[in-house]
């Protein structure tokens, strides 16, 4: 359990018990394998399945909101049943809801996600809107040793279009990194120096990545795109930091759809161990 | 109902019939009036009788997911019981959810809120992903007869951080202005030559919002920021179509909070038929 602990100290921790690998769970109904049913039933059976398989591997899981509410409010039942499901496996959750809204709204957005009773450990924010948007997060990581991972440069093909427009000498996602590592400043952890605001980065973008660590030192990274997006261990390599610390590594499709037979649980256990020793060998 | 009717069509319509007033249910649990209760019941109540209250003077009801997932999954509940309640009143319905995904995780979004049966004519929806985080979207709104509205240029303190960019001779917002613009080119409506996708313009940035008019000829504009944020009747004059049409007005708190007292209803009727009023002699 992560009580009393700083956020960045606590995923530390796990990262050095366990692995980088962050599991997406992003249950796409249609892909879900033989035998689990398209519902919210389907849905607990398979993330609860999912989680029974790789936490001894992984060091976090990242539940994707959309496929939960795709399922009205019975998926988001079955949402927070899952986070709770994955909390007392030791896994520390991330929400990947990638909220974001003027400052009242997101301070409700920050209380429905991060508060104190919540299961949930982080939530992917979105910085469109300026630093009103994301100072009710920061306030209730800090407050509640809870974390946000602010999307900088994601990892899907049009990313650019916004994120690389060039401002001057550098580009947009250049920009807001030091503005992130700015609000990151203010709440560093005590054992490790790494702040309760993270950044997403995509393992598409292995340029850009070793520029935003430059720019970020004091911010975890979570990067996505591993495996079905294309992303591979010497590509997200320049995320860490030279210990070895910093950043953790999604990957969805290739863990949770790993086999669609019914020895899923086995394929997504095996695929989770098999990345973990590719993290370990870069 | 706007069954079988383009979503710009059905939203000129209905403006025409009413106001450009949209009420903005914002359902901040701590400023609910005297005699609801800080629940998802209280919610309900509350929901329900502002749309009783506004629904033969305003156009459009604006709801803030936010206060309603704060209630975790009964909130999501009383939302989308709130929806029902409020289309079924004949009012159009913005969920104001801002969602925004890679590919994927925003189909699924779409389905979750833009699907045939919703009750939900259209989703506001962030696009610092780009295109393909966008494109389901108005995938689904196409097919279903629904809108989109884009974040462009927002309405808080903060949205200049990164909206106002410059990139050689414009802005980031401007920029994007043009990506909705031939992004709402593909489905323009037969009745208006308005498209279903719109974008967020704020009230608050009245000299952007003149010049986004000038780029986004087709767009709708959903204008949140009147009364309580700052907006006038003289602010947000631009970003109405030279024919009068082409734009919707948010006010939250002006109405729903206009009294907090046991006349929370009436007072939010009045507001209502005040604002449609300034709007009309703008």
């Amino acid at each position: 359990m992560m009580t009393s602990m700083h956020f960045a100290d606590a995923l530390t921790k796990r990262v050095k018990a366990t692995s980088a690998v962050t599991v997406g769970l992003d249950p796409n109904l249609e892909k879900l394998p033989e035998g689990i049913t398209r519902d919210a039933k389907g849905l607990l059976t398979f993330g609860t399945g999912i989680i029974d398989a790789v936490k001894d591997t992984a060091s976090c899981i990242k539940i994707q909101m959309a496929y939960y509410e795709v399922l009205g409010w019975e998926g988001m039942k079955v949402f927070f049943d899952t986070c709770a499901y994955a909390k007392l496996q030791d896994l520390i959750v991330i929400a990947d809801g990638k909220r974001g809204d003027i400052g009242p709204s997101s301070e409700a957005y920050a209380d429905a996600y991060l508060s104190k009773n919540s299961p949930i450990d982080a939530l992917t924010v979105n910085p469109y809107l300026g630093s009103d948007g994301i100072t009710p997060f920061i306030d209730r990581a800090v407050k509640h040793e809870k974390g946000i991972f602010v999307l900088v440069k994601t990892s899907n093909p049009s990313s650019g279009e916004l994120q690389d427009l060039p401002i001057g000498d550098e580009v947009v996602h250049e920009h807001l990194a030091q503005l992130v590592e700015s609000w990151g400043a203010q709440c560093l952890g005590p054992a490790t120096n790494l702040s309760c605001v993270g950044a997403v980065v995509g393992a598409t973008y292995p340029e850009e990545m070793t520029y935003l660590r430059t720019l970020m030192p004091h911010i975890p990274f979570l990067i996505p795109g591993y495996g079905a997006q294309g992303g591979t261990a010497a590509d997200v390599k320049h995320g860490f930091l030279p210990d070895g610390t910093g950043a953790i590594v999604n990957a969805s499709r290739s863990i949770i759809f790993a086999n669609k037979g019914r020895d899923w649980r086995e394929a997504a256990r095996r695929a989770t161990e098999e990345m973990a020793g590719e993290l370990k060998m870069r």
